[in-house]
């Protein structure tokens, strides 16, 4: 476990902020041998080669994975089933396919049964990022000190997981193992949950209309910090509230009914029930800070 | 309304964050003669002498505002009425009441009542803060390029209201007049509902039971980030949900039913609907950045 991780040949799949950032790490880390990218936009591709993030590309997924020891996959996860496909006849036996998806359970469901036995799975989900996107955005200590989440399944080998996980350990993550299930509901928690909350908030405030002038003209500093969430891309939100559903929904019934016991207690003036809300809001905030 | 106003003698009622930066920023401009400041304790008042806040202090509200053109109050909105009770004896004719608290219609009704003809009363809430408290957390920039929201009553002479805006113009303030309830009404979206919405939701999700661990010790940047204000002075924000009780509950019933609409979308799986909501949040969001 303490040896350092080495990859021969490793292939990205999406060559932006997240699959750029992991191969500019490994590479100054002197983790990997060859990196190769994959996407569909040739500029996008160029600026990478530019940047010394890939050493070659091919923008035909079974050459991009010709020999690649790691395949780690990091477009959109809407199309990774669709990608797999595509890129399966490329992959060398004892292969280790990998992913920085954001949901966990829907994805597996749909790639796991594409792959034959001599291709290992180990889905991942390393929890960083920025606004910005593409390969001009990747930087080298996106996931320095960040946790990464890794759910491996019951076909997953320990020794593909082992990979995995040092490869996530080179680039300074702090890698933990859970049930892709967990995953699912934890990032409905503390990232889903939020995103739909802060889309909700400015949509509602935003569409009072009870006077001439939009309100949201009168928005001071805080306003505008916490909803800083709610400028994320609409695609991308689509996708994750579409494929962690049953998590999200339960998170969001959860929300509603704290929601509906403050209100309920502003409404009956119950000033001491309002004060332990807050109270308990607070501490609970304040042991994470 | 070019020209600069003076006031001879300033009166502050509470020295804290808000009336001390007040105080400062007006001596900083030469707006002000004399300032006294007015408070319980004793060490705060010191600090703020020492600090060169106010040029005396009493704890005896009668004393303090003898002779004062303008007194400010700005201790808790709730204690308003009571320490207009104590102060009034002290009021020469003429003078005029301004204060700084965050609710106003509540305020209004229990203060103006008490006032007799010759004293005149300019509501105001200047849109301003930071997380801190007491005299030591004053400076003379907190009021620049902010806004700052009057509300006159029927009973406000204009020579008044021009004076109280003149006086935050020079301090750097952007303001503004409207009514009572529309003030209300505003914070109430633009302020106290997120609150609420922030409380709620670290209430929400750190009372999450479905696994051993608490889920919120895996919450990264943007979690911890949104919710900032969770962390705010609970006594503080039980006044204000019980001052502005009818703005903000109407607040929340309107979040609760889009809140509501995007849950019904992902349970149905609506996905276009949901990226319209995602986007129009984007938009309205990006335009107040």
């Amino acid at each position: 476990m303490s040896e350092q991780v080495f990859i021969p040949r490793l292939a990205i799949i999406g060559v932006g902020l997240i699959g750029g950032s992991l191969a500019l790490a490994l590479k100054e880390r002197g983790v990997v041998g060859e990196v190769v990218g994959c996407g569909r936009g040739r500029p996008n591709l160029e600026k990478a080669l530019e940047m010394g993030i890939v050493d070659r590309y091919s923008r035909d997924p079974v050459a991009a994975v010709k020999d690649a020891d790691v395949v780690f996959l990091a477009t959109p996860v809407k199309s990774f089933a669709a990608v797999t496909r595509q890129l399966l006849p490329g992959l060398k036996p004892g292969a280790v396919l990998t992913d920085g998806g954001s949901v966990k359970a829907a994805v597996v469901a749909e790639v796991e049964p594409l792959l034959p036995d001599q291709i290992q799975f180990v889905p991942g989900h390393p929890i960083a990022g920025t606004e910005k996107s593409g390969a001009e955005a990747a930087f080298p200590t996106l996931y320095q000190g960040k946790r990464c989440i890794l759910t491996p399944t019951a076909r997953t080998a320990e020794g593909a997981l082992d990979l995995v996980r040092r490869m996530w350990q080179a680039v300074g993550s702090d890698v933990v193992t859970m049930s892709l299930e967990k995953h699912d509901r934890v990032l409905a928690a503390i990232s889903h949950l939020p995103h739909m909350v802060a889309y909700s908030l400015v949509n509602a405030v935003g569409s009072y209309d009870h006077y001439e002038e939009n309100i949201l003209e009168y928005s001071a500093g805080g306003f505008r910090d916490f909803t800083r969430i709610a400028s994320s891309d609409p695609t991308m939100w689509r996708d994750i509230a579409e494929t962690n559903r049953d998590a999200l929904l339960e998170m969001m019934a959860q929300f509603e009914i704290f929601f509906a016991e403050l209100k309920a207690d502003i409404e009956a003036g119950n000033g001491d029930r309002m004060f332990e809300f807050f109270l308990k809001s607070k501490q609970l905030r304040d042991a994470i800070l």
